[in-house]
């Protein structure tokens, strides 16, 4: 800092997050430092398939890695912790979060049997020096506890991005949103704000969390059979009403499902979920309890196929099965694409004589994000000088820069991010500049990557009308058939039915391969596309199917 | 009729429609007679892959043709007249509907070359009679025009069978559904009633059709530039309100989308559609017009990659454009399953540019189906002995059970089908029968019935990992390796970046090969065997995925 500083604008770059909910993260640039907000993962659209995750490419943040002054992460959602094991040891730089989102992030390490990476846990209203940023955490309410929002103090000003956020007055813990800090901030001068538009679309408030608690009490109250909550385990204050109500009706839970053992476990240690060890029961337990004294909480509000409650609902849990008169509280809203998997599993909970209250029926859940009022509230406080909408898809970005507009920001003022594109902000000036590399990286199995583009393709392919595979076997010398041709097909037609399509096809290809080596003709390749050509012809005039040929040239 | 009737009760049996939104189909039996109501198709879910569509099984209406004495059809929509060509040549019997439905089911037949099918025009109001069997034909309202309900009047008493409804009474046309019919059955007696369930799970009322010519009417009277409004075809209402509604503002409709112009133009014809010539534009004629003269009318409004307005927002229609300040009002609720691809479209649009309304915006859309209310009072008119819920997932029938249990039918009185299933209902006796030959064909291409459940695990397993195919030609003397192995890959990892794992998988199978030729093993289905486990084996720890694995032996 001894050194006169140069005049420098902002760079923000958002390297995820945007055009898509999930896999979040965000530069922010200052002369030759930068900071990183978030390192999530996206689940993949179903047309990508086969593929687990999908996470940021972050090519252009290995290029400048000795630039990375830190790793700030706002909480502990997937699609904001999720890539970590992936990118936190490329990045190298060192990681700040809240005690309960850092726990997360240590548990992902663990399983990808990673070490060495410096966690640094902080807590809202705790500032950190890294590089020339000076950064403020802020508390916010959202669908997980200890969520932060950052003030990014740059020589140029200061940029605030809110991280995932509601305004919510009467959350569980009774720590609120600190309108405050925004506000103060607001007051002192906002270079940027950069907001979190998932619900920008939705008008009006966002529930308070209490609200689902009163829910939860009026059923409970009345219930009495079991009572089954399937919930995302990550909401640990749902998960603590969940507890509370039982307590006060007498019941003790049961827990199951993967994650929601595992969070609860974190969350119980760092005294965000209050679960006395005397609540608790072990599925085994059950049988002999009465089912006015039992709670299931469960994963599986996502219809989520190896589930709790997917498991239970098909009667494929190895320790808990459905009983008639069961009331299952669906304590979710189905993620856009989820629709179905959830409804399946309505379905079946019917089936087995469950009672099933959603979010159609009763106000079991609320969302973790705020809606117009409270978007135009925050920003209200912060009165930024530059407005970028980010956390959506372009319908929430585009509805948010709008309200943004409506509020009297200029649309000049106003920046719909892309990808990878680079955001310059100043005090006097302001441009949507180049874009650095930047897309996605696709995780398969143990594959970082080594899916791309071709592989989809020939998934998809392969899925539509199957596989249609033709061997020949040549004489080097003559390009005479030896043997063959034999065919083998998968997911194309049923074969033992199709004698006639075979025996069709099999003449097709004895023909071109004649035709072939009576006209001198030996290269392969051309061979191969001849039998494809004739055959995609035939096939798709017989069936209107075009399955993925493949001929396979064995010569001897 | 002239030998003594003998006594026997009713059996309904649902082909279709029956735990699942489509292939709707119901056969009521009365001795040796039979009719049919509806012959609907079904799109395929997700996980059937590359699967066009899915009608009902009719085995057992193949094997019992000769009682069948008519096909009886409610209305128009696809979930009812879906599968006729297909099914109608196989049933054989006379087909009933109003002049709309028949039309519509007549371009199908046309489109699939099938002639001969004998199509009687009913319409509300019309009796039939068919065997036995006495049939009312019954005006609903629903989101297609000239739908109907039927009575069937059999010995043992009288069948309601709804169709799909709501109860508007103020339809766009004027023609309320005949809720005095729906009485006077009801004092008169009514054996079993059967009901749509597809908005069982809504309380309250379905909104009439008419709130949606008032939203239309106020956008339409502010807006400056081209208006394109997405909705379904057959919604023919929904066309003249926004008909009506450009002609008050002085604009001109331009109609685009395949069935749009389809369904348009029988509609026109049967007069169910006021369209007058001058107010029609071709595509071709709105670039020298001005915008806010302009309304385009389209298909799409479920994100159908085909469709208008798909290609329009993805710049791929061959004669429309999206233009900057275009308000597109997207007229539909996404069916369940199409929330990604209406969301995709939404988010294309305003990438154009333009400004999009739908359903979360404003009342741009009421569904065609009764709600809570409408239902009770369905069951209220026609207070029926045995009560059955039809046309919905468990979930909704569950819900319309418990509706008609509060209304005071006794739970022995309500029957929740399953497909196949015989529910026998007399004015002394009811019961769950036998099952009879049902389920699902699927329709792929040129295919009926000839993908099944290995084809489609395969398409499914090829989908997630790809394939891996081996060839080895062996000596047919020895057993040992004359050539290869030669590995061919798709949809697995990317070849080129993989040479380590092919390297390793020639090695393996070179060893499983030389193995069996020193242990004498020739049998193929061994070897195969022995090469699928040692390579599955490896892929797997090597990559955590499985492809599927094809050894392919050929012996010289």
């Amino acid at each position: 800092m001894a050194k006169k500083q140069q005049q420098h604008n902002v760079r923000i770059i958002p390297l995820g997050g945007i055009g898509e909910v999930g896999k979040n993260m965000t530069v922010i640039e200052y002369g030759d430092e930068m900071i990183v907000i978030d390192c999530g993962l996206c689940f993949p659209r179903e047309d990508m398939l086969g593929v687990d995750y999908v996470i940021p490419d972050i090519t252009y943040l290995k290029k400048n890695k000795e630039k990375i002054k830190a790793v700030l992460i706002t909480h502990g959602h997937e699609d904001h912790i999720g890539a970590t094991p992936y990118l936190l040891p490329e990045i190298g730089a060192p990681v700040y979060g809240t005690d309960l989102t850092l726990a997360l992030i240590e548990t992902k390490l663990a399983e990808h049997k990673i070490d060495g990476v410096p966690l640094n846990v902080i807590k809202a209203g705790d500032s950190i020096t890294a590089g020339v940023f000076h950064v403020e955490a802020i508390r916010v309410t959202h669908s997980i506890d200890a969520a932060l929002a950052f003030a990014v103090h740059t020589p140029e000003g200061t940029i605030v991005h809110t991280g995932d956020f509601k305004v919510d007055y009467t959350p569980v813990d009774g720590r609120v949103i600190d309108l405050a800090k925004f506000a103060e901030l607001g007051s002192k001068g906002v270079l940027a704000l950069l907001s979190d538009s998932t619900n920008a679309e939705n008008p009006g408030y966002t529930m308070s969390e209490s609200t689902v608690g009163d829910t939860f009490e009026s059923y409970f109250k009345k219930a009495t059979g079991r009572i089954i909550v399937a919930t995302f385990a990550s909401n640990i204050h749902r998960l603590q009403q969940v507890v509370t109500a039982s307590k006060r009706y007498g019941r003790k839970v049961c827990l199951t499902g993967r994650s929601m053992l595992k969070i609860a476990k974190v969350a119980k240690e760092l005294g965000y979920l209050d679960l006395d060890e005397d609540m608790l029961v072990e599925p085994e337990e059950l049988e002999k309890m009465k089912k006015n004294k039992i709670v299931i909480l469960t994963t599986g509000s996502q219809g989520e196929t190896m589930s709790g409650l997917v498991r239970m609902a098909a009667g494929e849990h190895k320790k808990l099965s459905m009983i008639p008169g069961d009331l299952v509280i669906i304590s979710s809203t189905p993620i856009p694409g989820n629709e179905r998997y959830v409804s399946d599993v309505i379905n079946m909970l019917y089936r087995k004589g469950a009672d099933v209250i959603n979010e159609g029926v009763a106000d079991v859940h609320v969302s973790g994000h705020a809606c117009e009022e409270e978007l135009k509230l925050m920003i209200s406080l912060t009165k930024p000088q530059y407005f970028i909408p980010m956390h959506g898809e372009y319908r929430h970005l585009y509805r948010h820069a709008a309200l943004a507009e409506n509020q009297g920001l200029k649309r000049s003022h106003i920046f719909i991010p892309e990808i990878g594109r680079v955001i310059e902000v100043g005090r006097r000036f302001s441009r949507m500049a180049e874009t650095v590399p930047s897309g996605s990286v696709i995780i398969d199995g143990l594959g970082v990557g080594d899916v791309g583009n071709v592989v989809l393709r020939d998934r998809k392919l392969l899925s539509q009308d199957g596989l249609f595979i033709v061997v020949v076997t040549i004489s080097s010398e003559t390009g005479e058939l030896i043997s063959g041709p034999e065919i083998i097909s998968r997911g194309f037609v049923y074969m033992r039915e199709s004698t006639d399509l075979l025996e069709n096809a099999r003449k097709i290809i004895m023909d071109v391969v004649g035709e072939c080596s009576a006209n001198k003709v030996t290269e392969w390749t051309t061979i191969k596309g001849r039998i494809k050509k004739a055959l995609r012809g035939y096939l798709y005039e017989s069936t209107k199917r075009n399955p993925m040929i493949l001929p396979i040239i064995i010569d001897i």
